[in-house]
């Protein structure tokens, strides 16, 4: 195994939540040393649901693979003292603050870079202007509820989707950060807001421009793809499946998979509609999809797929995360992407790499969330020198933790139970 | 202004539609020289809806800012050597590709690496094992559309998260590659499929490892949030807000705001409900709703938005898009994030930057989409040499293009009017 593409990179995470956690692994999966920092008992997060039978929250574990934890007492000096030494401790690759804290007193980057003057800060806030939002109260605003469902009430999405995008942001930012550093010698503080990111992704997918050149708002339209041909068709056992055609190649496909090209070239022609393009296709969706319907209703989910796969028809079933897991073959160990782990306090499960795949040999293969505090006393002893003794005091004084005692990890509850609150969840901001 | 973060590394980009585009763009926003090549005409997203009315398309315009364009016959050997020529082209920050499309034949890695051995490539394909798939085929398999809405049948997302997601981890990728590069002079080609993308992140959240353990398949809950309090609510003047509390801290502000602290005070005594921790509030949420919903019935959104926010609760309006350019501030030169900017055969629009903010001396403005081809003789000129005479030959013998001559750009229609497929779109493999 050669070293992996983020060898030498080394990240201080105070993070809660999803998208500054999903900065830190997304770097974590691909090799870099990522150290996420908590509050002891845990941060806001730590038990967030769903949990798993023995009370680990699922989630947590998910969102944080491949890091190493250390615990701290950060309403205490002597904690602040500690977790300020880790951001700022020497090492080429070091020197990087990833947060979605407020990044104000101890933690501002001034204060933080009199310790280190090539520190790089990624702060990650609610709103440009440091005003505190979350992924459900940024989408609802994004207009895409909106144009979402069937024509009803506005419908969310269940997908953070911002999270998800703020996360490989911060992702890009850091590593973009690193690059300049090696080459200018200079560090620097990187904001970025949740909302930003939905409003530069709604503007970059033309959205904006719609409305203020053509003053066009886009309106529900159900399972269609807009301006092309696709939507979803029932099959003969219940099921359901997504159709595409947007390329001509795609449209053929799909009319030689039905075997109904020439129906098509009658009725084109009978209309006057175009359907050699991807404009006269959606014009004509409603007649395409009337002419499609008995064909996905007269045939199961399996010779439906059969039929469309064999001639690269682009489809694809709907399924709900029972099936995706049960029934899916690219969610097992037959992808790539998946082993199975033990993931200490869970079980046995699929767990993801990173979807970026280097050469075999370069590639990580997942590694378990930590439990809460394991790695305090490595990373103590590695990058600050401290001893066992001195180690020991630390934790004799409720500074610093290890793994949490047996009944810390019995206080949470399987899904029927209560979460119950981390004692330092006080010193998470916003979320 | 100080050198942008990504001063000195180019990357050729060829591509279509939202993904790939994505990658190139975020890199090109913090400065690298990002070189879209396509086939003279444009590629098979060239002309995608939504269109302005003088026919260029407003979702090209969206995910090609800050690039260059380069227009090449990419089924002639010459163009194809030009192609190969740019991606081989010698520079330290240079020799990287990021490609949606098939790369094989002379797209291949091994075979562009004969020209420059540290190349670099990023690959996006549908499935990891090469098969095609679209944002819409793979988000019906993900589980979300099962989980979104009110119950009825799936209910698909408008806003292409999985392209969005995969555009990002592009830019990650070929950043991680470029530093692993810099330390060992090795390249490397990185795939990632869109399909890797959805189930990691299906996984990562949680959903696989919940149907794992304890067997749970989340059903669809409208607008409620999972495992905490947070829900959509209706205002006076037929708006609706989007109100989350996650944290006590949220959840006492919610009740300051609303006047009704001791309200569910009494109301938790009396029903026995621990209101003072997310799970007891999830299970309490239809009471906590009920409690609540008078309170938004009798003011106005402007009422209701002002004792939230006075009181610090986590909260946003509903908007559709119109709502969202018009009425927020955020969405307007208020914010940093924007300007108006003249985008050539559109007008001048909010055109946003990269949502990363580096310090104000290092951010880049907004820079429109090129037209087609508008830099193919700056590009051949300065990287390849190419004298304005050989340009000119090659012109005339239609290997490169230069900007679309005046009728081309008029074949484009409205919204109302037809697509016309581009010429070179058989060049184009599956999007």
């Amino acid at each position: 195994m050669t070293a992996p593409l983020l060898d030498g990179l080394r990240v201080v995470e105070v993070s809660a939540f999803v998208a500054a956690p999903i900065g830190g692994m997304t770097l974590a999966q691909l090799g870099a040393d990522v150290i996420r920092i908590d509050p002891i008992g845990g941060n806001i997060d730590y038990r967030r649901w769903p949990l798993a039978p023995g009370g680990r929250s699922l989630y947590w574990t998910g969102l944080n693979k491949h890091k190493r934890s250390v615990a701290l007492d950060l309403r205490s000096d002597a904690g602040r003292d500690i977790a300020r030494a880790l951001i700022t401790a020497p090492g080429e690759g070091g020197g990087i603050l990833l947060t979605n804290l407020p990044a104000s007193g101890w933690m501002g980057h001034e204060e933080l870079a009199r310790d280190r003057e090539d520190l790089i800060s990624l702060r990650l806030t609610g709103n440009y202007d440091g005003t505190p939002a979350v992924d459900y109260t940024v989408n609802c605003a994004s207009g895409f509820p909106a144009a979402t469902g069937f024509g009803g009430p506005p419908v969310n999405h269940v997908l953070p989707a911002w999270d998800v995008a703020a996360g490989l942001y911060l992702s890009v930012g850091l590593l973009a950060a690193d690059r300049a550093r090696r080459r200018t010698g200079t560090g620097r503080e990187i904001a970025l807001s949740l909302s930003d990111v939905m409003l530069a992704t709604v503007a970059n997918l033309g959205y904006v421009a719609d409305v203020q050149v053509n003053g066009a708002v886009r309106q529900p339209a159900g399972n269609e793809v807009y301006g092309a041909f696709g939507r979803d068709f029932e099959t003969s056992d219940g099921r359901r499946v997504m159709v595409v055609a947007i390329s001509n190649r795609q449209w053929h496909a799909l009319l030689r998979a039905t075997a109904l090209t020439e129906t098509f070239e009658a009725a084109g022609r009978a209309l006057g509609l175009d359907l050699d393009s991807e404009g006269g296709r959606y014009r004509a969706r409603d007649m395409i999809a009337a002419l499609l319907k008995p064909w996905f209703a007269g045939r199961s989910l399996a010779d439906v797929g059969d039929a469309l796969s064999r001639e690269g028809v682009i489809w694809g079933p709907f399924q709900d995360f029972g099936q995706l897991v049960r029934e899916d073959p690219r969610c097992s160990p037959r992808n790539p992407l998946f082993s199975l782990v033990e993931q200490p306090d869970v079980g046995q499960i699929l767990m993801p790499g990173s979807p970026l795949r280097p050469p075999p040999a370069e590639a990580l293969p997942p590694k378990p969330a930590p439990r809460l505090g394991e790695d305090t006393e490595a990373v103590l002893s590695e990058m600050l020198g401290l001893s066992s003794a001195e180690i020991a005091r630390l934790r004799a004084q409720g500074v610093v933790a290890g793994e949490p005692a047996a009944e810390q990890q019995e206080q949470g509850r399987n899904s029927e139970g209560t979460a119950v609150p981390a004692p330092g969840a006080s010193v998470a901001g916003a979320p």
